[in-house]
């Protein structure tokens, strides 16, 4: 596996453990799915494979999104936020995005909902 | 200033310096404006007073979007994901969400973008 590109990996700025946020949306709806972690490798891999591939903090290794559920994550485009702690990845997201079943990682636990009236 | 509720400071899965992600998202159009940080405190005042107020990481300080720039985020509702570690924010956002201007943090650096013919 080659290294992520000297260029993009200067301007990340990582957490102490190595890692940038990485928020899923899909690509043609617009719904937040998912927010999880990557290191440079699993960047990388997300640039290069056309899979989105986190790494997972409970088990410390890189999680390639579906490989065990079939909820594959299609990479669709990704960018890079102005202060380089973030990445936005626009997916085609198979099935469901949360391992509860639900489509979306903030699907059930709303703690506030204000009246657009 | 009271204490964020009981029963959702329990649902928070907090990284080493006590903060979850925050992903601030345009409530009609779907568009991811940016991620920030929330403490404990930060997260009580985006559900209580109806403005987004971020932790900055590098002043280490609670910062309340738009006190300098005018460019407030109005909170429209608040989803906490299935781990606890990143809220999705609805907002109605005045003007730029990034402090270069543009629109979205993430509008200028854009990493990979495939054809969806």
């Amino acid at each position: 596996m080659t290294a992520l590109d000297a260029s993009i990996a200067a301007r990340l700025k990582r957490d102490d453990h190595g890692l940038v946020a990485a928020v899923a949306q899909q690509y043609d709806t617009g719904e937040v799915l998912m927010v999880g972690w990557m290191d440079d490798a699993a960047l990388h891999q997300t640039l290069t494979t056309g899979r989105v591939t986190y790494f997972s903090r409970s088990r410390q290794e890189l999680w390639r999104k579906g490989d065990t559920s079939g909820h594959v994550q299609r990479v669709v485009g990704v960018r890079l936020d102005c202060d380089g702690d973030a990445v936005l990845i626009a997916v085609d997201q198979t099935g469901a995005a949360c391992h509860t079943g639900d489509r979306s990682c903030f699907d059930a636990d709303v703690l506030l909902a204000r009246d657009q009236g």
